[in-house]
């Protein structure tokens, strides 16, 4: 088998040289603009240049819905070449060194090799993701009614137990946290007596934490509904966070946009939260009516610049405050590394953004009642146009200018469509 | 191959008889109670006995999310093995002497025979179902980005052919009608021009609504999202009512339970389609959530009720209303035979509730504002307890007074894990 | 002035007379029922009889909404008549001998007088409601911009002072407990700074604390929103419990029904709530789209249902287990005496319902995952007619068997309407 | 009494001129910008320079909701203050140069005069707005339960002459149009036949629709709910729709953002009801919730740039295309003039934006099921920043470049709490 195909670096600088000269005249306007707001243009150039969001492994395969997959030309089939398309989103964007796993999707046979074949693409693994709402090959017990909840103690002890066998593989692999989402629930009122759900969840959770090594991180992740549709065993924010102050430290919350029901307000959940020092993660992604994973930013960017403005709230309070990001997308009619690359450019938007509020202005509005001055100063961040700070953070950080378009003049999509044949559907492996 | 196994009507006879004598004693009681409201008991029986809901092919598999699907013990194989297992619904329940098909996954060799076998179970076909959601072993073009509104006129042609096959089949299987549900529409907001997704999506049905044959309906079904998430050609029964309207008076609306957003007045949307002229057809489920496919009955039985209030309202209208009734669910926790038998059974609650709402009485309340006085003629309707009617109304008819009960002890399920070991996943197989 | 017209016991006595043989009839083949399920009927009307729900002052005046409020004949115009209405409800119902006041609304000049009223009337006070969302004559800040969270610390401590006075006023009523409501929020995103608001609450939260007697509780309400529109300050259960546990234990959240975002699974936060060891009341109401505080019961009966399955889940755990409950709903179009009657036997119902469920047998099914099994225990305890149990218990305890019609027999509302002409529309005082 | 405060036209050129220099720099480097993607700024200014958007005449009182309303200062106390309000926000925004007359509330004894009024205001009025939700001073019959609906023809016929004096009102003061807007509804299941009522609201249209002058048109005002919380008349689209066909050509739709469920996709009812030749008219705000008439593009300034995409895609199908704009919202915590100014902006805003969208390319993705690049063409133009545009636009037609900082700057607030002591507060005053 010959070499796969790479993007090459002139590619990247040939595109960039067309480019630069515009961006190098919008960039020098911007920077005059935020001058006058007493804004430096080039601190906020660095904070996004240093900002970084994980990759999930199973991102860049096509998505699908319970009706149906349509597979994309050229998808990875196993995790080296899953590695291999993270590493040209992060060759072309600079802003997602880090890999997520999800076990046992991403089992390799050899966890040195995956990790030196993923150094060398430029990227580390972030934190490893169980899976116990799937029955897998030579699994003794099924998940189908439940898993580390389960009524039967012997599945939650198989759960349990995959859950630090998946810790173990982390530490090998050089990952710090372990990221547990469980799809128990219920599906009809009756199902399942909640208390005694709950319990269990937390028993089992118990006996994870306590396989967990001094310097990782457990985080729990909420989800409203779906796959269970009538309750869940970690249902809201509210469960997630009693869950975690049950477990101690090293156990945090982790929050998926997509995991709440219609009109919820997501920013004031991460006030939460981090004002109660338990919010560690955050899934990206956007929806219009339930857990729809489009591409972040698409349905409701200026839900996403609150959210960052909150994070920033956060860090502003709390220097140590660092929660682990990721992209949670399904992309189910787009090129996966294009649409994760767009939206790691939305995520540093909404970043860029958020940085421009005037923080102290905006004190002084509040404490005044100037309501309508403090909403214009949020609104004033929001309208302004970041794309040259996000332009030139991946120019000098080695990026593309405009990474989708040089994607497209690489032939990269056709070069794989010709290497990786044979799609491999192996369940729909969206989460 | 030995005979498959068969519930034999020895069972239901021995099964009923422990329990005639209690729903005799509870069945009197009943008639009095109703006899003080001046309602006759025999005729609701008799309303009851004669309420037909057509049960969906794929119903009787086990359902899935978009996470997994945990199959169940002999799930039926191909469309002789459903046609059996909704014959043995039939059997115990006597409301579902109908199937629905789902083509191409129930395209039988030879439809005499797939007739006949019906027959021999004493079912008929009610409403064919095309399917344009999925891409089938040798179909020239992909249904990724659409079928009956897709951008390219050869995908519409060769969608505009599958339907119009599936009419041909359903003549030679003696139904009467097609329903036509797409998955067109959007992920993203640019994705598609609304108004030229609606115009092809209306072009492409009116070439189908031409093959009609002079004795059929089509029934077209909206939905609000899944597997679209942004938007969908047909989302709402506003766009269903106007597209239908257009095509004439052979098209008629399909109201799915789930297909709205939260908070929707469902029993409006009943009354308003019925008003109109245009409510042809109906599927019944429930849900908390989403588009959830819970069963009927299971989370909101008030919801239901006021359905069925609104149906015979206009059945009291125009003697001519006669919708097409199907249970569309899916099961993904319980024995689907199990699952249906009960569903019929909350359907034919909601209608013999539904039966006993003095209508007279509440015209006059409504007429006089006596607002909680119009209130407590539904209230109280609702809270009477018909279990005897449902129970009767199936002995009567030969079916069994406790179906599920029957059905445990028949030993069927074990029987057919036996003689069905190869579960077949063709796709998820859920509508 | 003359007397006020008071309802005679006789005419109980006299409707009693004429439904009594019917009732005794279907009390007893009930209980014939109930006795195949090995339930004993008379232990249920007892559980029944027992149950108490406190009335909301305000709720006997007619509600409004922002567009406005169209005023009932005959509405009291004080306290002393709100008193006298909550009197008549509890005659004829036996179930609400308690009444919630709202200060200043409700501030008498004399409380042992007042205390006096409502002891002749057979009501005492359950909790004390305070009001920091309106602007009351008189008060030296304005509360447009927050009370209890406000950005000015006089602010604050004015709203603080009123609700020890409030709790001041509880002791010399006989109450023992204070429920903080508070407006707080935002309308626009910048508004406020979530953390500082909550912080600001906490504090003022504690000062109200501090205050409490030593066998008083105070109750934490949350609400999502309205009439905040885009932030509240205590916005959901995670947040109320949050702050509940930073205050102590004679701190508890209390849960209002119609006070969470579309889709919530409200019965699920009962279960949270009280196993977290934090539940301390329930305000019952009814709800389609958002806090329409309906008529308990009357859009989704099953939901309530379930609720109460938790509670008697909480109560089977914890005998001490005993929450506040109060009817909180807005009569805008029906006679709130009715409403209010009628809604007490829509909460005994669900109670009466949910006494009937099989909890051993549900716990067997839940154990060994037969789904179905399990919710048909739920259902069948929920379609039975348990009307005869709701009358029986009234009658017994010297009430009416059909409170409306002996409420409508007995001109009350006329005779009211004559002595209380002017009606005072002194706000719409809705909570 | 001296003559009331006014803006002088000098303070306006001061505030300009110190703005004057940025602006111009900002707007020939946008211009530069745009030139590079074949946009012509000049054009993109002129249209906005075009656009209009009607305040309506509640709109410059403070609003509030079922629990209070906190009065701002200087609020004005009759029509002829609230013409000075609007001219004050024409004046400085130049975008609002109509006001839309809610009657009887704006009822002027002098019509002439009236109009001379707003003339010398630089005003003219746009679409009448009935009441039938209230009940006002000497008015026969209740509007409690029901107008145009309600079950006795006396009321409806009460209703419908109303709505015929306003016809005739509005005719003397230059108006085109009538917008209808009813309560009716049902707070309970059972209260209405849903039939029925839409019978009789349709009966009562087509008596208002004989009264309309040749050159007038009729505008239907849907919402989902509130004040009726259970049903309501005319609830949605799809019901508007049916009722404006069967009235004719001078009557169509209007939609207002917040009149919707949760998730509902707006931008899509923009689409059908221009395809359909029905929509007429809009009402500008934002929510979060419920209908929350918060300021427009405050919470969700996407789906407002989606709106206008929509808007300008049916005047780029049909010429004539041309609906009433309002700003229909609630100012409750901030001055209503300011909030009204900033709102015209944002409107204009989103026009702007939407004008920048390249429909040309964008039906070539579209065709080609570019998905992604469908979407970055919006996002593109959604994340350019208008601001120049917007302030160019206004300070050429005379108004401010920044109207808010004029506005504080003028004293005028301060002004008008001296000169209009007595506020009334004659009812919450919103729709």
């Amino acid at each position: 088998m010959s070499k796969p195909f790479c993007i090459g670096p002139d590619l990247i600088t040939d595109q960039n040289r067309a480019l630069s000269k515009d961006l190098d005249a919008d960039y020098d306007h911007l920077g005059v603009q935020l001058a006058r707001r007493h804004i430096d243009l080039e601190s906020v150039t660095a904070r996004v240049q240093q900002f970084a969001v994980a990759i999930p492994s199973w991102g860049v395969g096509t998505g699908g819905t319970r009706f149906a997959r349509f597979p994309g030309l050229g998808e990875p089939r196993n995790v080296y070449e899953k590695v291999a398309d993270c590493g040209v989103i992060q060759q072309l964007c600079r802003a997602t060194p880090m890999i997520s796993l999800h076990i046992p999707w991403d089992e390799p046979k050899d966890p040195a090799e995956l990790r030196a074949a993923a150094a060398s693409a430029g990227l580390r693994f972030d934190a490893m993701n169980s899976n116990t709402f799937q029955d897998h090959r030579g699994q003794r017990h099924s998940y189908k009614f439940g898993s580390l909840s389960h009524a039967d103690a012997a599945v939650r002890a198989q759960a349990v137990e995959h859950n630090q066998q998946v810790i173990e593989l982390g530490k090998q692999l050089g990952s710090k946290s372990i990221t547990v989402w469980v799809a128990d629930g219920a599906n009809f009122p009756g199902q399942q007596n909640h208390r005694t759900a709950l319990e269990r969840y937390l028993d089992s959770l118990r006996a994870i934490y306590q396989s967990l090594p001094a310097d990782w991180h457990m985080y729990l992740e909420h989800k409203l509904f779906e796959p269970a549709f009538y309750a869940t065993v970690n249902n809201d924010w509210g469960t997630s966070y009693w869950c975690a102050t049950q477990l101690g430290p090293k156990c945090q919350c982790l929050v998926d946009l997509g995991h709440h029901g219609p009109n919820t307000n997501i920013e004031l959940i991460v006030a939460r939260l981090s004002q109660f020092g338990k919010l560690g993660g955050f899934h990206f992604n956007d929806s219009k009516y339930g857990d729809d994973d489009l591409d972040s930013g698409s349905i409701n960017p200026f839900q996403l610049f609150l959210v960052f403005h909150e994070l920033l709230e956060a860090a502003a309070r709390d220097p140590a405050f660092a929660p682990a990001y990721m992209l949670d997308q399904s992309h189910n009619v787009t090129d996966p590394i294009e649409s994760l690359m767009n939206s790691a450019g939305e995520v540093q938007r909404a970043l860029a953004l958020a940085l421009l509020v005037d923080r102290e202005r905006l004190a002084l509005c509040q404490q005044h009642n100037d309501v309508l001055g403090a909403h214009r100063l949020l609104k004033q961040a929001f309208t302004c146009d970041v794309a040259p700070i996000l332009a030139m953070a991946r120019a000098r950080a080695g990026g593309a200018i405009d990474p989708i378009a040089t994607f497209r003049a690489s032939g990269y999509r056709a070069a794989k469509a010709k290497e990786r044949p044979a799609a491999l559907n192996t369940g729909s492996g969206i989460v």
